[in-house]
């Protein structure tokens, strides 16, 4: 039984349900955020941090600041872009166009490789336009948000290495990691940012951050010093590698509840061969997008090999807009998102399926969510 | 009974104490942020904030995005200076070190007016400053956490606005609201920042801001656009104005779990008189004060006016640093900080007095403190 009140099961595409142990470690009481308890924790996390994304080369950086996601942007835009260095932004949804918002903030020249709605680039117009210009950073959204599109993300990587080798992979895997497979060193990956309420599992509030040795060696050859006072990595490097070397350090006080609560939720990650959590992602997703055909309904997402493992963009039927179904849904118990796709926001809903609500059989939430949606839709007229 | 398992009092200048009903606040069952529930709660929290800085203009403008402290110093620099423009920064410890910093990142040109460690700029020092050169912004640290000294917010704002009607003043008031006394229409303020985990008693997460209709227009007639896109207003007025208006709205995740918290803690703060607050601070502090002194210790804020009524730095006695000490009073269950600024970091040690283990005498938090520093001094060999 879960020791939290009776809600609605959130099933958006973050933040998600998360588990009873890791809402506890919320609540720990207060500490020093240079005290030897907290420092430890801290430290452990980051190592940790180094399992999850599959990393064992030492020169690797794990950073976690208080912030949101966003917070990543700059971080990847404000240290390892320079003014005039041009980036190529490959597009699939609306987090490519405010990860390009974010680079020319900064100064950076960014490029969007555009795909239609529902597609992602294809690697051979990657390969052109990477042999058309020399671009410093090439970025990819792994899973984006508003379209639930998957990125190929090894074959990509494989690509920029054989192409232009000087260019950094910069992965946004805000809805990636966690509920995605993602082999960092493997891969050849130079960073892949994220939020901590999605595949990871824990409230919002934490920047979470993989950087690679090239990456951190690209920062500290930059000719201008960062542009960002909070997200600049040479206000935080020193203090995350102390931190992981059981140091207390100071530069901005962390948040000893969220970190706690990463803590928690990385321990129970890690306490099972990543594979399996990932392949229990694969299964539930398939489960869903097959109830979701039988319903006569169609994803954003148009082929099997674009679409994300822990969420589902759904074309609603014609005529039925979100706000007729959301609250249907809601008063079954269960909670979706609309649309944020600009051109075509009204005309579909997003299912998160990520982190306990997988990896949990015991909560029910997926038939729970599966079963609303066939009698939701049913409730407004539309009877496939 | 607090609900929080034995731990010990965490008395330095924050993270602080917790109230129970807010630290159970953190651990709120997962919410969309875009849903009515979380939207009302973010609403109410932002409407609350313009009570506790005491503010009805409503041109006022408060912020609050996930982050430390800190961020609110790259709020101001990147919203309100554009690079090359002036900036007098009142020096009363290490923060305006780091605030000065913070402006160079963002190219403005920082001066720093400095005071003997343990005073503060005097007002006929900040006249001459601010009639030799034109100043954009003049900044103010309310109280260094560093040093404890407090600033003269009112008299200073009073001269800003008699001798440099343009300059915006600006209050770093990290470790002042909710502890110190802050009106900000009758001062003529026109940004304070803080964080949460201090005066206001919540988790450490938050970057809270308020901004004067003032420093709102300044800020739309840059003629740059500001050069940080996660501390960026021009990304984030528009979803505090919807919030604010139970709109939802979405530029990052908000973290539901620490507004919910604050929301809390800013109830509890406003279901009395702001006055009498300010007054248990103060009077706590003349409490503990004069414990140091009859301990034959000094303060680093030398003058009376010049103390921070939300923690005292003291000096030791000679011969005996914060590792010898500090210990020591962990085994009496209360946890100080040791020194931060600089130049004399091993000579002094901080104690912070804010929130609950003020308010909540029922806590015994101070006279524990008190004693324990008395008996952990005998037992290093002090007697006075």
């Amino acid at each position: 039984m879960s020791s939290q009140p009776e809600h609605p099961a959130l099933l958006i595409p973050g933040p998600i349900e998360f588990d009873d142990a890791v809402l506890q470690s919320m609540s720990h009481y207060s500490e020093s955020h240079v005290g030897a308890p907290f420092v430890k924790a801290f430290g452990e996390t980051l190592s940790m941090l180094r399992q999850l994304f599959q990393t064992t080369n030492p020169t690797s950086q794990p950073f976690v600041i208080s912030g949101s996601g966003t917070l990543g942007w700059d971080q990847v835009a404000a240290n390892l872009s320079e003014p005039g260095d041009e980036v190529l932004v490959l597009h699939t949804g609306y987090f490519a166009d405010s990860f390009a918002d974010c680079f020319e903030t900064y100064g950076a020249k960014a490029t969007q490789l555009r795909a239609p709605i529902g597609d992602r680039p294809q690697l051979d117009e990657v390969e052109k336009a990477l042999t058309e210009k020399e671009y410093k950073i090439l970025t990819v959204t792994h899973v984006d948000t508003s379209t639930g599109v998957l990125s190929e993300i090894q074959a990509l990587s494989e690509l920029v290495h054989r192409v232009s080798p000087n260019t950094l992979v910069v992965v946004d895997g805000v809805c990636s990691v966690g509920s995605e497979e993602i082999r960092f060193d493997d891969w050849g990956l130079d960073v892949v940012l994220t939020a901590s309420q999605k595949g990871i599992g824990v409230p919002a509030g934490l920047s979470i951050l993989m950087a690679s040795g090239r990456a951190i060696e690209r920062f500290k050859a930059r000719k201008t010093r960062p542009t960002s006072y909070f997200a600049s990595w040479k206000n935080w490097l020193p203090i995350m590698q102390n931190y992981e070397a059981k140091k207390p350090s100071y530069f901005a006080t962390p948040s000893p509840q969220l970190i706690h609560a990463l803590h928690t939720s990385l321990t129970q990650i890690l306490s099972k061969p990543l594979d399996e959590r990932f392949a229990a992602h694969r299964a539930a997703s398939q489960k869903i997008k097959k109830a979701v055909a039988d319903l006569g309904l169609k994803q954003l997402a148009m082929k099997p090999e674009n679409q994300a493992n822990g969420m589902t963009a759904i074309y609603l039927p014609d005529g039925i807009t979100p706000p007729e179904v959301l609250p249907n849904l809601l008063k079954k118990g269960v909670v979706f998102a609309g649309g944020l796709h600009k051109e075509i926001a009204t005309k579909y809903i997003r299912f998160g399926h990520m982190g306990v609500s997988v990896v949990d059989p015991n909560r029910g939430d997926i038939e729970k969510a599966i079963d609303a949606l066939k009698n939701g839709l049913g409730e407004v007229g539309y009877n496939p």
